[in-house]
């Protein structure tokens, strides 16, 4: 059986950047229709030229890409020839070979928002539709509130894509726009608009996660028969978000019926690459990435229950409906209270430390787990803090460097200009290579993640480590994490540090002590050996 | 018609523990248990007694529930009778009037994990099950892997769910462990277990968010027709997590055709407490609320495209499917201070700050919070930072003390027996009734929630604040929080401090800054101002 294409159209660029807090630069905009292209996606929409300045000037040096760049608009005015519509002819004028206009197709909407007739609507979709293919554009129309419209007035919601069917629109696409409508429903309406007469090879879907159900909801439209996708990297998008194509895309490509029945533009080694790209995605935006998220999510793939733990080692489409490696993801498992040792051992494995199924050392590192879990560390994330541990009970933590004493200070002050000022300042003394050496390092109104002491004292302890220094360059704090936790009979500080380095590896580390700054500290002395000992060079000389 | 009950079942704090990075403590998991009577469930799973230190120091001292208390664990062991198991004893002692036990119904799991036979199984199943029911005790099982397990040998999975069903088990729960099923075949193989005989009146459904499907895999199994959900607030859980309540019990009672055919025991009042329940749970956890949840989220109702802004004014229906406030969420239209007006009010209110309606003051203050909100600050929690902030704007706050400067110094060395110790000191020069005074004030090695800087920072600044310090007597930090956040355009840290004082009186304050004792200092003197109003003494010296 010959596969049907589905074809994905990404808006990340364009109703992503509706998301709160989302507000993409020209240059950030590049970058993410180069990651969109190389993950194969067929449609980019790069945004609504003439609307805002970041869209005008993305399309103005529009990146080149296999997929087609799209520009957004809406249908032409009342009172005006498609010719004359200034905001219409600025989407043109972004010179895209194809273009996306949206319309009203909810009455409704047409008399409260537009204040004009059904008819007048109507006219407005076909003439604008008509426009753009005698202008040699392929044209897509984005029926607004199609499905909410659907249901108040199913003649008039059908007229109103048909008029941009009938003047030529290679793609009608039916929006669930307020997110409101459930999976059920979606197909419902898909299946009578198809019985209708409208060509399910000319229909797309797009859809929002109001209700959580986005993904259900676009799944559901394709099983009905529609042959565009709409979505968004991440989920980014309007209030809930849009369909998420991390989601989506490997669904397609994985689970049946849909791996059997479809297929798409994204080939098996750009899968392999859709985790690094939905990362690079928050660190774009400067969002900590969702754990959680299905398929790509650090979490996706951790098996923390003690019972999962150990029948994943026996094998692990147990508990595992793919495998993570095919989507660039990393199986986890976490160490907390409820492991046993199957699933220590793996950990183990993990950070190239062998130990044979019965040594006696499995019980002490469990023990020792334990014990420091019982005074408020937590390895359920700290793996980098895990393997340390684990090699200090197994006799194979290399003697680095030994840190002899440090001291911070924080002052909040008036400058000479009689203005507030704070300044930290950190000492730091450490025995390296047999040789005492002391580094001072400040921090005080300049660009970064933090401007307090941890910085001070991160920096200061960087700065000259002797041999190690070198290895340490580029390495940054990338997230600090902060509570106050059950240490035995106190109150203690966890604070637990992810860091990243040059060549964009990540890990965590965690510190306990009733004091913030020693817990911090602690975390960082950590994340520093932990990628001492990873890299070649501090192996051999420990 | 009569609808239909649907039963809720939250496994919050079971399943839900499994997400990485969560771990309760016995006092954390008695709150939410009594938040989620609150919202109306009608059973808490409460953890797995005898498998974990603080699960069965939970049931030890079970709070009083409407909602049934359940206790999970799993079906007897091959090799041992159900009153001699150990583990299930440990089960049934923490004497709940429901046990939830898990089972294998997937015989590729029976041979894999359990390496036992499938008749061994079956019994298995069907004597802890009648154990359960002979005790007097409500039976629930849950069948793992039943979907993955009904698609490889669909007999055996109808004939081990039917061994828990003709054993007496008032639930069975279908449960997709790994998360991979799609929300069709969930439909479709849920009518062929009620086609086989069991009834859906006794069916129950379990699904994981692995490919962002699990709240419409629930739906499509209630559609199918059974009458049990369960899932977690938040969508806590394994992976990815559980079927999400906190978007499942809206769409129960909001979205049709579910609010005409059925009816849970959430409440409307309950329901509009719904985002303030989803908000303290992350609170209790330290997480950051997703601002994209569904319903709940803080963008669930955020409206950035100017198109849709402008007609959500005309009416709010054109781009919302629900309304807000039914879930206790607010609206949130940038570029407008329509709303939220009456909000603020209120919230002055509770301040015994009275406001006209239509006061200019209003939306001032609302202009204010929004512009520090958009550096950092939230005073979701922070009610007495929100007054002080409140009181500036109204020029109703009295001038108490000056800080000129402070200094903390965090100091970690060997003392003279050759220990390491830490030591914090703080100095803080203040102006109060026109005279300067330093404090200087350690912290080292003494009992306390901190005994870092922030302690240190406390202590010093209330040591001599003249006619104040007497007022201060008995205040203390009782919980401080450490969060990352984005402030404007770059990360910041943000810091919420609650205190209590002499009378038992709690307050929380928020501070904001990228050095985090700065952070700390700020709320610290937000807590301190609050108290010194209150109180009348101060009040009226102000």
């Amino acid at each position: 059986m010959t596969k049907q294409r589905l074809s994905l159209y990404d808006t990340t660029l364009r109703d992503g950047q509706q998301t709160q807090g989302v507000q993409f630069s020209t240059e950030e905009k590049h970058l993410i229709a180069k990651s969109l292209d190389a993950l194969g996606v067929d449609y980019i929409e790069g945004g609504w030229p003439g609307a805002n300045p970041t869209d005008s000037a993305f399309f103005d040096e529009a990146p080149q890409t296999r997929a087609r760049m799209t520009a957004f608009g809406m249908t032409k005015r009342k009172g005006m020839s498609a010719q004359n519509d200034d905001v219409l002819a600025a989407v043109l004028n972004a010179n895209t070979a194809s273009v996306c206009l949206v319309g009203k197709t909810h009455e409704f909407h047409v008399h409260t928002a537009l204040g004009i007739t059904l008819d007048e609507n109507t006219e407005n979709i076909a003439k604008s539709i008509a426009h753009l293919v005698a202008q040699g554009r392929e044209a897509l129309f984005d029926a607004e509130h199609f499905f909410d419209g659907y249901k108040a007035n199913p003649d008039y919601a059908l007229e109103a894509i048909r008029a941009a069917y009938d003047a030529g629109a290679r793609w009608i696409v039916l929006c669930d726009t307020n997110g409101g409508t459930l999976p059920a429903e979606i197909g419902r309406i898909t299946a009578e608009v198809i019985a209708a007469g409208i060509e399910g090879s000319r229909l797309g879907i797009h859809t929002h996660d109001d209700t959580e159900n986005a993904v259900a909801c676009t799944l559901a439209a394709v099983d009905a028969g529609v042959r565009q996708i709409q979505g968004t990297l991440n989920g980014l998008g309007e209030r809930c978000g849009n369909a998420n194509l991390t989601a989506l895309i490997p669904i397609l490509k994985l689970k049946e019926p849909y791996a059997s029945l479809y297929e798409t533009g994204v080939s098996d080694a750009a899968l392999q690459g859709l985790t690094r790209t939905s990362r690079m995605l928050d660190e774009i935006l400067n969002r900590v990435p969702m754990k959680q998220a299905g398929f790509v999510g650090s979490s996706a793939f951790a098996h923390k229950a003690g019972l999962h733990a150990s029948a994943i080692l026996k094998d692990p489409s147990t508990y595992e409906h793919v495998d993570p490696a095919v989507v660039g993801n990393t199986r986890i498992i976490p160490m907390s209270n409820q492991a046993g040792q199957s699933n220590l051992r793996r950990r183990l494995e993990v950070a190239g430390l062998v130990v044979a199924k019965g040594d006696p050392a499995l019980a002490q590192i469990l023990d020792e787990v334990k014990a420091r879990e019982g005074i408020g560390y937590s390895y359920d994330t700290a793996q980098a803090s895990f393997e340390l541990l684990a090699r200090s009970v197994l006799g194979q933590m290399p003697d680095l460097f030994e840190v002899k004493r440090y001291r911070v200070t924080v002052e909040r002050r008036k400058n000479k200009y009689d203005q507030m000022i704070s300044l930290s300042e950190a000492v730091v003394v450490v025995k390296v290579d047999g040789e005492k050496r002391l580094s001072v390092s400040e921090s005080m109104d300049e660009a970064g993640s933090d401007r307090g002491p941890v910085n001070a004292l991160s920096k200061a302890l960087v700065k000259d480590l002797g041999q190690y220094s070198a290895l340490l360059e580029g390495w940054r704090l990338v997230d600090f994490k902060v509570r106050i936790t059950q240490g035995g009979t106190e109150a203690v500080t966890r604070v637990t540090i992810d860091s990243e380095d040059a060549q964009g590896r990540r890990w965590s580390t965690v510190g306990v002590s009733a004091n913030i700054v020693d817990a911090s500290f602690e975390a960082l002395l950590d994340a520093i050996r932990w990628k001492l000992i990873r890299d070649k060079g501090a192996a051999n000389a420990g």
